[in-house]
């Protein structure tokens, strides 16, 4: 007899109970269906919809996503056929007898209830919207489920001419897209000091323009007093009239069930879990958006509620359950978000977090073109990679553009993931055609100008210590040839082309200058000229590309 | 006095002199230069133009680059101006005295002769194309220079209707793709039995159909015999009139020089050079197309005549001058190419090759759509990742498809470089919005199956399996749905849709079934299912749709 065999006659079917019916939740449930022929699977799914494509929702507003049907991947039916698993939608639990090993559960609208026993539950219940304390809020509308954007799209068309985002962040900008692409105008109140805060601020400052060009208004560092009447009162005192209020201003961990029955939560609100998803119930593991990750770096508990990180999850958690143990506990938060055609990507961790750190970093701001610029259609983007000073570990990086952003992100996030430094990406072997990139890749550049910048030899200034050299009078010029200049430069910055460097260095009267550029590759080569003359110039990193986005902020 | 000072006072400035003037060549002068700001650097190049886009040459020939220009770099005025670079073009190098350090330059096509004294000499010669002992060959245009390109760019429009290219390697497919696009009837005759010979045979498979769909010709398996008066005659004894012959089936090392002054060459007949890119002269380095190159998986020699190695091998050879070493001095082949819209990519070595070697290998065929289905325009992809068996190295990978393919061949690129393990590709945290990917990205899949497989629990059957697999009577069960198995099915499988297999599985009669679905993926449940009643079957990888692709070959 072999091992099915004994499987198959011997053991009793194990019951398994999964709270939460989509991504990390569905993906437990038919992974355990895979290793575990025998098992009784139940999903308790609280909306009337399991296995939808959340991810999806924004654009269902927009019409881009113009069939329901295509945003619910599975139904409970084809669950059943398919993977013999029962999902009971429309219910949710509302005890959990972890000593017995009984979970009780009720129809939300029939309020009909039923007990079921397991042997594991898994909790992926999720996140909720984050509870804005402001009057009217409850006539704002989420975006969380099938549902909600039901009723978003209901009161579209006809006398809905404008709509009020609160949240600058992913979901909120995706909404202000889609709106705006049908027609309303969009007005978004963000109540930091930048849109998309995840980016470090001269990152975000890059995205202001862009959108404003597209009719969208930005409130940034505005909070809202009240709603009332379709008319939001902001917090410096002027009103906004709106036909939609649309609540997008982040989520917190849905803990109310785990808490219910005493499970760990964790110091920043999400539920507490091991490396291999078990919550300090052995009986209970937790996925998805409503547990704390471990931080890549630091190995610190974080929130990242995010798709992909809840699908994997739930694997891993099947996999647990099934004894196969040695799960990646680690999470970066590699993301991506579109707006009016700009491709916002990150993954790792920001500058803004690391000043609270003791980690001292280099960042590295590039403007590359997606392609080899003689091949029509290269766009220009904007990079920024972080790394660890003391040992060149890669710890974040932030990419803006069209074409091939997504593309960057994801090579660096599996070279965050693999712990290369950052200069061995100069020796990445990445596919070039020149309609796909360059025989030197943005991404081998950055590990060029790492291995300069790192070596020591290449001493760079940022952005945000120019206007401190301006007031004490460090000298800069401003490499860009004349009619670049032209256009305008950091003030007080003196103009002798690259080109010219060589017969006119002597113009540089201190011998420890900035020089700059557009972008910062010719302010390199000045850099390396100007050695021969015994002039030590620092480089502005990005260029003043970099530095004039932030002049706004 | 600091080191600045000292570089700048005492030592007498070195003397570089550099053979070749485009990637490898280039990039070894301006980061000398960078390096070593008070050299002697002068670049030797045979054509009449430095730094051009040789890789953009094809897409002049079609238009789609316009402006001549626009392939040009640099210019000699240009170098001169920024990074005092002497660049001599329209010469070549006739003589290295390596006692002496000397080397003797001639104008191309005045004569005159001038010597060059060198601390140390960097050859880039790059390639040549193959010699075809084919008489009449000297008819045919090549494809090489900028010179070559106004040749052939000279000869379109009027008269030339039609073209005929020998090779259908990269370079091939470009022309053939660029030629059909301005009207001409192109032929692509190829000696061996399959298009991009760096692709295995089920992944080049997928390729004729389009390409035949643009109307353009294929003869695999197909030589030519000789050319005379505008017709060639072809290995099968039939004959094709042509107005324009293009030679392109693949190029060798330019070692001319290299051989003249004893250099040592290797076995598959590039210069030899050590990890630091140094020949076995220690004043003399060689990069690029020229040098033989180590392998990543097994440090043997190969040649790899790519753009971006050539560029990094020129860059480190600065570097190594310099006494910067440690350079990493494998290669791994990552390419890309695109023809009639569909991209084409692969890095690492192939099964061809690895079925010569003592490694066992596991090759997973998958076929995911660029991004999420409910999302609007997602192509299918079609992607084979090979691994070691013994330890799960990831060896090489090949990808064919429309957007995102350049995307997951960088992502694998990366993970070949960082010695990952094919299962970790599940646990990679990749950007996902709906429009670029799925929660779980292909990528991530490959991780999943390679994880499944190479545990034991679900083994596969291969496409090149299938055909004993029906002369032994081996059961087949396909289990797609009743209208797909309508459409065509392997000869004697039989349907049972995975939904009703749990109903029937009485129905299959052997122990030891294979199943197969469209892609694997249901194929994989169905495995999964059976193991309940103890049935072990293998599924199809890849599914019927890489085995039918194979049916032709």
């Amino acid at each position: 007899m072999n091992n099915t065999e004994a499987q198959k006659t011997t053991a009793s079917p194990k019951s398994y109970v999964i709270v939460g019916g989509v991504a990390g939740g569905m993906s437990c449930a038919t992974r355990l269906r895979r290793l575990d022929p025998n098992a009784r699977i139940t999903v308790i799914e609280r909306s009337n919809y399991v296995s939808y494509a959340n991810c999806g929702l924004p654009y269902y507003v927009g019409g881009v996503i113009q069939d329901e049907a295509d945003l619910l991947l599975q139904t409970p039916a084809s669950l059943k056929a398919r993977f013999d698993i029962d999902v009971l939608v429309g219910h949710e639990a509302t005890n959990i007898d972890r000593d017995a090993h009984k979970i009780e559960v009720q129809g939300i609208e029939k309020g009909i209830g039923t007990s079921l026993d397991y042997d594991y539950l898994v909790l992926s219940p999720g996140a909720k919207a984050i509870a804005l304390p402001i009057p009217g809020i409850e006539s704002a509308f989420q975006l969380r489920t099938v549902e909600d954007v039901q009723a978003i799209t209901k009161r579209l068309g006809g006398k809905t001419k404008s709509a009020l985002i609160i949240g600058g962040g992913f979901i909120g900008l995706e909404v202000a897209e889609n709106l705006s692409n049908r027609g309303l105008q969009v007005t978004i109140i963000e109540a930091s000091s930048q849109l998309l805060p995840p980016l470090d601020p001269e990152m975000a400052a890059l995205l202001t323009d862009k959108i404003q060009g597209h009719g969208v208004r930005i409130a940034t560092s505005t909070t809202i007093e009240k709603i009332e009447n379709n008319v939001a009162t902001l917090s410096d005192g002027s009103t906004i009239a709106s036909d939609l209020f649309i609540a997008a201003a982040g989520v917190r961990p849905d803990i109310a069930i785990a808490q219910s029955c005493g499970l760990e939560i964790g110091t920043r609100g999400g539920i507490v879990v091991d490396d291999d998803l078990r919550t300090n119930d052995p009986a209970i593991f937790a996925v998805g958006d409503a547990v704390e990750k471990r931080e890549f770096f630091d190995s610190g508990a974080n929130l990242v509620p995010l798709a992909n990180v809840a699908n994997r999850q739930g694997r891993r958690a099947a996999d647990a359950i099934m004894g196969r143990l040695g799960a990646d506990p680690y999470t970066q938060g590699t993301a991506i978000v579109t707006i009016f055609g700009l491709n916002i990507a990150l993954t790792g961790v920001n500058e803004k977090r690391l000043s609270h750190s003791d980690i001292e970093i280099e960042s590295i701001h590039s403007h590359p073109n997606s392609h080899a610029t003689y091949f029509p259609g290269a766009e220009e983007m904007h990079i920024k990679v972080i790394a660890s000073r003391s040992d060149g570990r890669i710890l974040g990086a932030q990419i803006i553009g069209g074409a091939g952003v997504d593309k960057r992100i994801d090579v660096i996030a599996t070279a965050i993931k693999t712990k290369m430094k950052v200069w061995e990406l100069a020796d990445l072997e990445l596919a070039y055609a020149p309609q796909f990139g360059s025989a030197k890749d943005p991404i081998n550049m950055i590990g060029y100008i790492a291995e300069n910048r790192l070596e020591g030899n290449f001493r760079a200034t940022q952005w945000h210590e120019i206007e401190e050299a301006i007031e004490t009078g460090v000298e800069l010029i401003d490499v860009r040839d004349e009619a670049e200049f032209a256009q305008g430069t950091i003030p007080g910055a003196k103009n002798i082309p690259l080109n010219s460097l060589r017969e006119r260095y002597r113009e540089i009267a201190t011998p420890n200058p900035i020089v700059f550029c557009r972008v910062g590759q010719r302010g390199h080569s000045a850099q390396a000229l100007l050695v021969r003359y015994g002039i030590n110039a620092k480089n502005l990193d990005g260029g003043i590309i970099t530095w004039q986005a932030t002049k706004g902020i």
